[in-house]
């Protein structure tokens, strides 16, 4: 924490071809009430955007704001930890940013690293939150002026490798959470260099990380966003990582097999091959949540203000099923079902996601230990989300209907699907279900935002069998 | 074939900051004898190396030769087949450029696509072949001049698309044999940069390949070389890529969990993963051979010509186990075994590679078929390697002694170790023996060559442990 309470820091811009900049928050000033949440009143604001063009190498003195602690930590067996250190990679996106604000709230130190690219899709492919989002840098300050927390910033690309070792060294983290990979299946299957583009930049981006660590922070616990889709859907039970097998009279217990299906969901797969090699080879401690369908919008924090607001994704390219359908259910759009509907997955509510990441990093991994939780708290087929959302349409007054559409995917329609999820109950993890959430923190905010909704952007756009070689440069 | 039954073709060289160029042999002439295979009488070799500096693009025509085909390639059942276009991505290299020319033997059409970059490692690092090798155009000229059968050229990398697609629209290949990857384990443990650059130069490039079959050449039957390296060392019996679990009273048949140790052996997983969806999801046929060790020097193709030898590798960093102790037991150098020599992995004589390679292609994989054989004859131990060479070096009068070194990697050095091969054996490989091979392929080209050892290239130089993030800029 060296640079957090020195009395002065430094903001350093470099001059390459993908500029980064030092902790945002060293600059940063006091602000007291939550009307200072308010772009225009920010002072740094200009000097920032400015900053992020390339330029020879300049260093600024700036005060430097120290940050209060307030909530120690509980570990499962009770006692309470230091605060920690995190980064958060990836942490401007739909669980990034829940989880930095969770993670801040509670008391540890956080760092957002992200080069924002995920806000740069939705340019090119003409998209939009459902739900208004502030800059990055109005979160952080708004965050602050309301709780009096800092979260670092550090914006760049974490394949680059010398920007990756700027943050390690300044921010010192003992927890990695990172979200900071392409996380769209339909994204990685639009065109060929989407889909390369998915596995260059999640694979490396992952490597570096753990070359990072290994190099800067031995100690340091990285807590990976795996994905349930890596599994597929096999005809046994789905475990948490690792199966023991009994073959031929003899028995080891295994990596449980892999049957991805996407590139998005292949690149995850690779991930979790790298990072097992290095817990053994480096004694790296790692942690990788195979996350389930994410839907909600609302946690504890991002409820603070509407500057805080988590983006909500409802449409074909990065809308998962059960966000998309409450869209759909609020602008009278039937609900879209892929093919014959059985298709079953894990599902968690957000405010569960931020749960099982504080859960994971108050209670690390050994050194050496790769460890797998599967986080997801139920397990729906897609026409069962369908008949929720149209009883839960139905009490607010809506009229859901539900159409077949062909299925863009490759994948069984209807299928075994029974996977384990008790490791992270076993730390403490208290679900929220769905049918709960359902109206508090989905379809009140689709309704809520009913306006926005570009109906353009609902259907599917991608088809997994037809991706072709060429940049696919028109949008749907 | 349209291109080669044309009375002209054309050479075009792009302006690019990886020029390439097109079949080199389109525009060879008729030699008659294997006096021709010298490089100075080659007419066009000046005009050949002139062409790879970047220019503006050009035209050149010139006539092109129509090539003979000698043999009908049997398939398993017998019937004969009709002579196929195979591309050989890496086709310079050790196994690549021994199966081009068994291939071509064989009555095949054969182009090898290669960017030459073994080469360039070889530089870098400042090893050599202990034969001496010529380079590709010398060897392809007297492939030519020997048998009168052509081999095309395209001189380029295939994590180029634009590169990738102008082969498969000029060759139009059958079957695509991938030896096309950085294939050194120690070399992907050398430093952060050279980790990287095999795991995206291995999973990018088959990426592509995956791409360009599915829009240039959708029935091409995709050979890809894997390794036995991929599945570890569980303590169970390892199957041909696929295994069937009953767990909690439920079946099922899925890929054999891997575990790889090292980044090199990790991107063949990653590959094994890309293929197999694309299979599923494309309907790619594709053979994926997980090979054991090579060893050898010799086939019946390499063998008709000097010029036609092939590489030798006995270095720290390329050499494999085997090769490696016949020329320390030329040499006088003790053999060297990393811990305690119970590292047990299969192996194969490289008359086995080509001979398994051209039954893969004879017997195609079918449309959506993702087929994994294990392509090995005999599995040792170090120790069991070491006390072979050892009694096999006392024939010849060679005192051979062995020594313990510290293991630079991190693997068990005493394991349970039985792994299937017979799928091959079914299709018809006719197994040539270690007992056999190693004096007639193996210890008599090290004696003959040992004038030309480097013995500071022996010992290992790369740490599993001790990689760091910067370039290692000097060999030990």
């Amino acid at each position: 924490m060296a640079q957090l309470i020195s009395s002065s820091s430094s903001l350093t811009i470099f001059s390459r071809n993908k500029p980064y900049l030092k902790p945002f928050n060293q600059c940063s000033m006091s602000f007291s009430t939550s009307a200072a949440c308010n772009s225009s009143t920010y002072p740094f604001r200009k000097l920032f955007l400015q900053r992020q063009k390339p330029r020879k190498s300049l260093v600024l003195q700036v005060s430097a704001v120290s940050t209060s602690i307030e909530t120690p930590v509980q570990t499962s067996s009770g006692e309470p930890s230091k605060p920690q250190r995190v980064m958060v990679i990836g942490g401007d996106g739909y669980c990034g940013w829940a989880t930095a604000l969770h993670l801040s709230k509670k008391g540890y130190e956080v760092a957002i690293v992200d080069n924002l690219i995920r806000r740069l899709f939705d340019h090119q492919l003409g998209l939009d939150s459902l739900t208004p989002i502030s800059s990055i840098q109005n979160r952080i300050h708004c965050w602050k002026s309301l709780t009096g927390k800092s979260i670092e910033l550090y914006i760049g690309d974490i394949c680059d490798f010398e920007f990756l070792t700027e943050t390690f060294k300044s921010f010192e983290p003992d927890a990695v959470v990172h979200f900071g990979e392409q996380r769209s299946a339909p994204y990685s299957m639009i065109d060929r260099p989407r889909a390369v583009f998915t596995q260059q930049n999640n694979v490396i981006g992952t490597l570096n990380v753990l070359f990072a660590i290994k190099e800067f922070r031995e100690h340091c616990h990285l807590v990976k966003l795996g994905t349930m889709g890596e599994y597929g859907t096999p005809n046994i039970d789905i475990e948490e990582g690792y199966i023991t097998i009994t073959h031929n009279g003899r028995t080891d217990t295994l990596p449980y097999p892999k049957q991805a299906s996407s590139f998005y969901h292949l690149s995850k797969v690779h991930d979790s091959h790298n990072i097992a090699f290095t817990c053994k080879a480096w004694g790296i401690r790692a942690t990788d949540l195979n996350q389930g369908v994410v839907y909600g919008v609302r946690t504890d924090a991002t409820a603070m203000h509407e500057e805080l607001c988590n983006r909500f994704d409802y449409d074909g390219i990065f809308g998962t099923a059960l966000n998309r359908f409450c869209v759909q259910a609020a602008v009278g759009h039937p609900l879209t079902v892929y093919g014959k509907g059985g298709q079953t997955r894990g599902y968690l509510d957000i405010r569960d996601t931020v749960q099982c990441v504080e859960l994971a990093i108050a209670n690390p991994a050994n050194p050496g230990e790769f460890r797998v939780f599967n986080q997801f708290t139920e397990q729906f087929s897609v026409n069962q989300l369908a008949a929720l959302v149209t009883k839960a349409g139905g009490k607010l007054g809506l009229n859901v209907e539900t159409i077949t559409v062909p299925n863009p995917r490759v994948e069984a329609e209807e299928h075994y699907y029974n996977a384990k999820h008790t490791k992270l109950v076993e730390l403490g993890l208290k679900p929220h279900l769905l049918s709960d959430s359902l109206l508090d923190s989905l379809l009140n905010f689709a309704i809520q935002y009913k306006d926005r909704v570009d109906r353009k952007q609902i259907m599917p756009s991608v088809s997994w069998r037809k991706i072709g070689v060429k940049p696919k440069t028109v949008t749907a």
